[in-house]
């Protein structure tokens, strides 16, 4: 039988690191999944002026004063996408790769999507189009596949891809870092839909049409009812209350993914409440 | 005609001060009412390990670095204490002492009352009993005055009382500092209820009872409702949505004063979105 975590925070931006912090120091036993190079992500973030105590601090330093916090309580991050996550009653199943790790509570804090979904891509998601390149990768073993790179780790997935699938044909919508293996290739071209019949085929551009076996959509962040079966959603937001609970509980979620304003030190402070809100849903339930 | 501030806000801790700067990024005139002397309310706070991006600070240290925060944005705080604030339609109304000042939004910050109110306390609030000594002092001219002294600003204010009233009662619940005055005794003695007939006109303490013409009981906060008549309030705290939105428009809150966790981030965080809310209601307003 696996361990099961207290709590699973999934997001390693402000409200996950904060999520991390007080639930930390609250005793609990955390998984905290996300990116493990914060700076990279924080560092594209112009100057913030009103994270209060921190003034006109560079994304940069937010990153490494962020880090430096976590160091300093032994939390570690998993550097890992979370491709689903299940709730079972009384406990979450996440699927992690081709792992599937169990958690008493979980804090969604993994942001929001930003800009819209291509045409085509929920109508032929797990028919073709893909969010998560370890967890499907095995899929398409000596295919083709398609990938769209709208986040900076869509490179690094790109390369694994290369390892298993035939051919890997990469799309880099943000154009670095650019992955490398001898049998993918870039294409820059922008897409603008995905097409197919009962499956996906193709991803097409404003420059012509890619066939391909599998299609993988990497953004940032996924929409949250995809992530999380059940959760409840207006405008791809999860619907929370002022305790930062969802509809379903045991999960909570904060910062970007429950909705605008999109600040670090909101994202921060929901962090925080969403943690305080976990242990106390654990201590209930006990 | 007064001048009218575009955002009024109420409090100076963490919540007060997040609104304030980032209503004064946002370009905003503001007015923050509260304590200028942060550093002696917050270094009282334990050790904070859970403010992201400050690991394991001092509550003086974090003062410091807030007040830091306010400096480098030019934001200076006005020292007073809000007697009232009147809905007025499409503005605001503030009593500061015997001044009215005009604001178009308020944000409340102003905290949360430790503990309960005394038995009479609420029965005669404007009957003999009152929150704020700078308001009403003048009613009191040459008479005699109690001051209960919950918080570290009633020493000032009952100094400031003894300057009219020919007799100050001063009752240390705040062992520190104390008020000084020749015509002011400090009688160590623990208030346990306020009565009277028509009007207040004693305090009664555990040792004994004390008559007065006014009585005087300084908090850090008051009940949101006697500060703001028609605010919605549940267990004496004020009822807000995601946005930090009230039930009266124009009107919004932040901090311990939303309810619990009581927590410097989470209050930061709600601080944050107030003023963007703030900001938002004055641009839709025009």
């Amino acid at each position: 039988m696996p361990q099961r975590y207290d709590i699973a925070i999934i997001g390693t931006g402000p409200a996950g690191i904060s999520a991390a912090i007080t639930a930390t120091v609250r005793n609990k036993k955390i998984l905290l999944i996300g990116s493990a190079d914060l700076s990279e992500k924080l560092s594209r973030a112009h100057r913030i002026d009103n994270y209060p105590g921190l003034p006109a601090v560079s994304g940069e330093e937010f990153a490494r004063a962020l880090s430096a916090h976590l160091d300093s309580l032994g939390i570690r991050i998993t550097d890992a996408r979370v491709g689903a996550v299940y709730a079972m009653g009384d406990w979450f199943g996440l699927q992690v790769g081709e792992e599937m790790l169990e958690a008493s509570a979980v804090i969604l804090a993994c942001g929001v999507m930003q800009g819209k979904s291509l045409p085509g891509e929920e109508d032929y998601l797990g028919r073709g189009v893909s969010y998560c390149a370890t967890c499907d990768a095995r899929l398409y073993r000596g295919k083709t596949v398609a990938v769209l790179g709208y986040c900076a780790e869509a490179a690094k997935e790109a390369e694994f891809l290369a390892e298993t699938s035939a051919r890997v044909l990469y799309f880099p919508i943000l154009r670095e870092p650019l992955p490398r293996a001898e049998n993918l290739e870039v294409i820059r071209e922008l897409p603008r839909a995905i097409e197919g019949a009962l499956k996906a085929e193709r991803v097409v551009t404003d420059a012509g049409s890619h066939p391909a076996d599998g299609i993988f959509v990497l953004r940032d962040a996924v929409l949250p009812d995809r992530l999380v079966p059940g959760v409840r959603t207006e405008d791809g937001r999860v619907v929370v209350d002022l305790a930062m609970r969802t509809n379903l509980p045991g999960l909570f979620a904060c910062g970007d993914i429950t909705g605008k304003p999109y600040q670090y030190v909101k994202a921060a402070g929901q962090g925080n409440t969403a943690a305080l809100s976990a242990v106390e849903y654990l201590s209930e339930k006990q």
